[in-house]
C-alpha cells in the first residue's frame, strides 16, 4: 500500500521538483500540498509559477493548496512530510509535526548538525539512519526528522566518499559555481547578475564546511560522530547559470593512488549503503566520470540519472595538496535537495521505518 | 621626447585595450598598427570591430593597418613593440625584432618561463628587469623581449605579494571564474555558454602554477631564480562575464596573522618597487580591500584604478591551510594584458632600457 | 517497409536535431550520416558536439560520418535525404540527387522561390507538395526536391493560415526576437551579444516578406502561384536566447473580428490539409493560444507539441492597421527546421511519392 | 544663481542617475535625497545598491537619506524636485508640492495626458512647457507638474519628430526589446529571464499609443492638442540586456522620401526648440545615424551623447506601409528618464519658469 505524502512549501522551484517527483511514485500517493496564505485556496497548478523543464503533472491539476496546518496534516494521516521551508518555519514546525507522529525529511538547514538527526545522502551514509531510534527515545516522538543535506555538500561528498573508502583524505578544498535556482525564483534580481558574479551565498561556506565531516562520519550506535580527520575548507560563489552546481575539489589523498585508480574508484562506487535496495529514485550510477577535458558542464550535464547522478571531470593530480583535483557538478534542485529527499524517503520505507 | 611604439595583433580585444591607453600617452607615440594580412590596407577604425566600453581615440581614425612586417618596423624606428600575438607568430617574429635592436613587450606564452627573460608584474618584481643585460648578453640581441604575465597570474600575484613579504606563504590554491574576453572576440560561442560555464581554460593552470613561481622568484644576477618554497595549484573556468577574472584563493600562511593583518598588509602595498616612480599607468592603489561581504563583483569592480588595480574582498581565516582565504578581481585585458604591457613600457623608459 | 533516409550536414544544430527525428522513428531508417571532409571517419558520436537537451540516440554511437558523396548516396539506395547544408553547397549538390532519383527535403534557402519548387510547412499548404509531378517534368528529374521554410516564415505563416482562411489578410507588420541556434553552434560570439542584442539577421526579412506569400498562395496544378493580396514587412532581431524564435505580429485582417473570433479560428485549426492523415510528427495541436498576460515565452514555451506547436499568446485588436496584434512562438530548430522537414517526408510517404 | 533641487525616490535606478546627473550640475545644487522610511536617516552612499558604470559622485557621501516629507522640501526652499515615485505616490505628493510652490519634474505616469500637464521631450516639444502658465490658472497652484514621458515614448518620439516635420506620419508601428533595468534594480528575477525573455511590460504599450501622440502634438495656448493624424501601435518586450531599449519602428510616410532624405532629414535635426539655448545635458546630436548593417547595439551605442543621444540604424524602405523602417536605440533611465527629467529641468530655469 502506497504511503500517504503532502509537501510543505510547495509553490518554489524546490516544491516543484517535490511535486514532479511525487506525482507520478510507484510507492507515494501525494495528498497534501501547502504553501503560505497568500496562494492558499487555490488549485496548485493555478498558484504555482512553474519553472521546471517538464511539464506540469496532471496531479498539479487536482490538487488545492492549503495554508500551512499541522493538525490538518494530522487529520489527513499523512505519514511522511517533505518541507522546503525557510529556517525560522522549519525550526518550529518541524519538530510539532515529528511529535504529532508524522515522519519529517527536510530540506532546511535547523538541526542539521545534531548528532541524533541524520543527514542523509544515503549512498554515502544510509546507516545514519538507525540514528532515529536514538532521536525518538531522546526528544519522546512517534514520529522523526530526516535532514538533506545542503545541495553543494550533497554534490561534494557523494565524489569524495569513493575517495575516503579507498584512500583515505585529509584537507579538502571547495571552490563552487552555483546556479541562481539555488536563491529560489525570485532570489537574484537579473540587474545584479548580469554580465557579473557575485562571490558570496550567506551561509553556505559554513554548512559545506560542517555538514560534510558530519556526513562522512559514523554513527557509533548512540550518536552521529563527525569525521574529524577530515579539514574543509569552502568558497561558495553564485553564476548566471538556471540549474547545477559546479565543484572545483582539491584532496589530500592518505594513500597514493594513480588518477586512473582514482577513476576506477569513482565509477565503481554503487553508494554500497542503498545497493540492491532497489530504491526508484536511486540513479544507477551516482557518479558519472567523464573524459573530454572540457566537462561536467551544467546546462549538458545537469539531468544525467534524472538529475540524481553528479558528473566528474577534469581528474588530474594535485601536487599542492599531495592528491587529487577535479570538477564536479550536480544538479542542486534534484541531488542537492527534492530528489535525495525523496531518496531518503524510500530508504524510509524499504527499512521498516514508515 | 616620446617613444615611437608599435602594436602588433592590434585588432583583437588586448590589441584594442592597447590602442586605447597608447593614442593618447604621454611618452608613447602610437606610429605602427600591424594585423594580420585579412584586414591589412585600411584605416584601423574601419578594420576593427571595436568592443570597449570606451569610444574609439581619434587616432584610431588616422592610423592605417599594416600586415605584420619587421622590416617595416625596423624602417620606422620604433622603440617599443607592443604584442598580442598568438604563440606560433611570437615565437617566431619576437626574437627577430630583438635581434633587430627592438624592445619587444609581450603578451603572448613562448619564453615566459625561461631564466634571462623578465616575466613582469611591475608592483611585485620589477627589479627583474634588470636581466635584460643577461638577456642581451646571452643572446646578443640589441633589442630585449620583455613578458607580461598570464592574466590570471598577474591578478593573482598581486595580491599575494604582499602575504609573502610580510608573513610568508607556502601553498596556494587558485578556483577561477574568467572572462569571455580572455578567449578573444569570437573565441567562445554564445550556444555553448549560456546558461552554462566551461570548467576548462587550456593551459591556463599550467601557466598559473608555474608563472607565479617565476614572478615571486628573485633575480639573482645571472638568472630569474623560481620561489620553491610556494607551491600552487589551479582550477580554471570560463563564466558568462564580459570582462574581469574572478579567484578565490587559498593561502598557506608562514607566520600567524590576523585578518586585520592581512589587511592592512594588502592595503598598505604600494607596489614598492615602482612606488614613486611617478609611471602613468601606475594606480594609486595596487590593491582595493571590500569590506563588504558580496564584493569583488567583475561589473562593477573590474574598472578600479582605470582597470589597473585589484579588488580582493572576503578575506577570512583557512583553518584547512593554516592561512587566509579571499577572493580577488582583476580586469583580464587591461591589468592582465594590455595596461601591465604599457605599464612595462614605462619603467623600460624610466630605466632607462629605452 | 521502412524508407531508407540520410542527412547531409549532420554535425550542426539542425542536424543534430535530425538525428535526434530519425534514430527512431517508425517510418524510417537512418543509413546515413554525412558531413565535411573534417569530421569524416569517426562515429557520429565522437564527432559531433552534441548540444541538444536531450540525450544522444543510441544510433549516433552505430553511425560512421562519411563526407558528403552523391553516389554513395545514390550506391546505398537512399529514397529520402535530409539536407542542413550552406547555401553554395545546396545549390550544387541538390539538383544533382534528385536526378539521381533521390528525394530531397532542404532546409537551404536556393530555390525556395522557384514557382515549381514546393515551400511546405506542411498544415499550411500541404497541397503544395502536388507540384512536384510539375518539377519533374520541367527538369527532368526521376528525385525531387522539397524545401522547408525558413525557420521565421514557418512559425509566422501557421499563426497567419487561420487568420487568411477565417477574415482575410492584408498588411502584416513582424518584428521577431530570434534564437542564437538560429546562427548556428558557433555563429553568434558571446562578446558580441552578452547585455546586447543584434538588431540585424543577414538575408532573414527578405526571406519572410517573400516566402511567406508563396506558402500563403495557391497550387494552379501547373506553377505555385504568390498571394498578392498579402504584403509582409519585418524586422528581424537576435537576442539572447538559446532555442526560440518569438514574434511580434502585427496583422490587417479584411473581415471584421472580436479577439474571441480570432482565439477560437487559432484554436480550432488543426491544420486540415494534413489532418487525419496521421503523420507521426504531425503536433495534435499546430498552435497553442495561451491567455496569460506574459506567454509565450521561449524557455517556458519551445517545447510545447515536441517543438511542432507554435505558441500564441497576447492576442488583441490593433486599431492601427485594423486587425489585430500578438505575439507568437516556435521552436526554430524544430518547427523551423528539422521537424518540419520530418513532416513533410512523412507526407511524402503518405502521399505515395516516395 | 544655482537653483535649489532635490529627489525624491533616489535610492531606485533612476535615482542613481538623477544623483549622478546632479551631484556636479553648473545649474544646480542637489540639496536633499529622499525615499522610503526603510533606508532614511542613512548617508546616501551607504544606503544605496549602486549599479552605475560610473563611480558614485563625492556629494553622495555627503548627503543623508530622508523619509519623505512635503514640509521639509518647503522648508528647505528647494526650487526643484526631481521624483522618481510609484504611480501611487506621486498621484498623491506630486500635486501637494505644486501646490506648495515647488516645480516638479516627475517621472512618474499619472497626469502625462491630462491636457495642461506639459509632457516634455524637449528637442521636439519644448514649447508645450508654455501650457505651465494654463496649468497654473487652472489649478491655482504656484508651482507646476511637468511630466518626463515614458522612457519607450521619449526614444521613439525623439525619432519620429524629423519625419513628421519633414514628410508627415500616419500608421506608425512599434515593436521594442527593453532593458531590464526598465523594472528597478529587482523587479526581473533572473531565473526568469534567462534564456528567455518576457514579451509583456505592464501598462507600457497604452502609454507608448497616447503619449506619442502628445508629444506630437501642439499645445494651442489654452491646451495640449494630441495629434490625430498619428495612429500608433505598440508591442513591447522585455530581453536580457542591462540598460537601452531597442526599437524596430515602422511608419508610413505621408509624402514621398528617398532613404537619403530621411537619413538627411534625422542627422539634420537639432532639437530646434531648444537650439542655441545652450541647456548643459541637451546632446550636441539628438540623433545619431549609423549606416552598419547590424547598428545600433544596446552595449556598444547606448552611451553615445552620454546617453541623451538616440542611435538609429537600418533605414530601409517599408513597401507594406508606404514608409520606412529603422531600428532607434536610447538609453532608458538616462533618454528615458533622468537626463531628460535634467534637460527639462534646464529648459524652465532658461525660459524664466524657476
Amino acid at each position: 500500500m502506497k504511503k500517504r505524502v503532502a509537501i510543505l512549501g510547495a509553490t518554489g522551484i524546490v516544491g516543484q521538483r517535490f511535486v514532479h517527483f511525487l506525482s507520478d511514485h510507484p510507492w507515494f500517493d501525494l495528498e497534501l500540498v501547502m504553501a503560505s496564505e497568500r496562494s492558499a485556496g487555490k488549485v496548485y497548478a493555478e498558484a504555482v509559477t512553474w519553472v521546471l523543464e517538464k511539464p506540469m503533472p496532471k496531479r498539479a491539476y487536482e490538487l488545492t493548496l492549503y495554508p500551512i496546518n499541522v493538525d490538518l496534516i494530522a487529520r489527513e494521516r499523512i505519514d511522511i512530510v517533505f518541507t522546503a521551508l525557510p529556517p525560522d518555519a522549519a525550526k518550529e514546525l518541524e519538530p510539532q509535526l515529528a511529535k504529532k507522529g508524522i515522519v519529517v525529511v527536510s530540506n532546511a538547514s535547523p538541526m542539521r548538525l545534531e548528532p541524533d538527526i541524520p543527514l542523509l545522502n544515503p549512498e554515502v551514509n544510509a546507516d545514519h539512519i538507525d540514528a532515529i531510534e536514538v532521536q525518538r527515545r531522546n526528544r519522546g516522538w512517534s514520529g522523526a526528522i530526516l535532514k538533506v543535506p545542503n545541495c553543494t555538500t550533497a554534490i561534494a561528498t557523494l565524489s569524495l566518499k569513493p575517495l575516503l573508502d579507498a584512500f583515505g583524505i585529509g584537507k579538502v578544498v571547495i571552490a563552487t559555481m552555483q546556479a541562481l535556482s539555488g536563491a529560489g525564483l525570485t532570489g537574484v534580481p537579473s540587474m545584479l547578475i548580469l554580465d557579473n558574479l557575485i562571490p558570496y551565498i550567506e551561509g553556505e561556506e559554513e554548512k559545506v564546511e560542517s555538514e560534510s565531516r558530519k556526513i562522512l562520519g559514523e554513527f557509533n550506535g548512540s550518536v552521529i560522530e563527525v569525521n574529524n580527520a577530515i579539514s574543509v575548507t569552502a568558497s561558495c560563489h553564485r553564476v548566471m547559470v538556471l540549474e547545477g552546481h559546479t565543484e572545483a575539489i582539491f584532496v589530500e589523498l592518505k594513500a597514493e593512488a594513480t588518477i586512473d585508480e582514482v577513476i576506477k574508484a569513482m565509477e565503481e562506487f554503487k553508494g554500497n549503503k542503498i545497493k540492491g535496495m532497489g530504491l526508484p529514485t536511486a540513479p544507477e550510477k551516482p557518479i558519472i566520470v567523464r573524459r573530454e577535458a572540457d566537462r561536467p558542464q551544467p546546462r549538458l550535464d545537469r539531468l544525467e540519472g534524472n538529475g540524481m547522478s553528479v558528473v566528474v571531470g577534469r581528474l588530474r593530480e594535485d601536487k599542492t595538496l599531495n592528491g587529487v583535483k577535479y570538477v564536479v557538478l550536480g544538479h542542486n534542485t534534484i541531488r542537492g535537495a527534492a530528489g535525495t529527499g525523496v531518496l531518503i524517503a524510500e530508504l524510509l520505507v524499504k527499512k521498516g521505518y514508515v
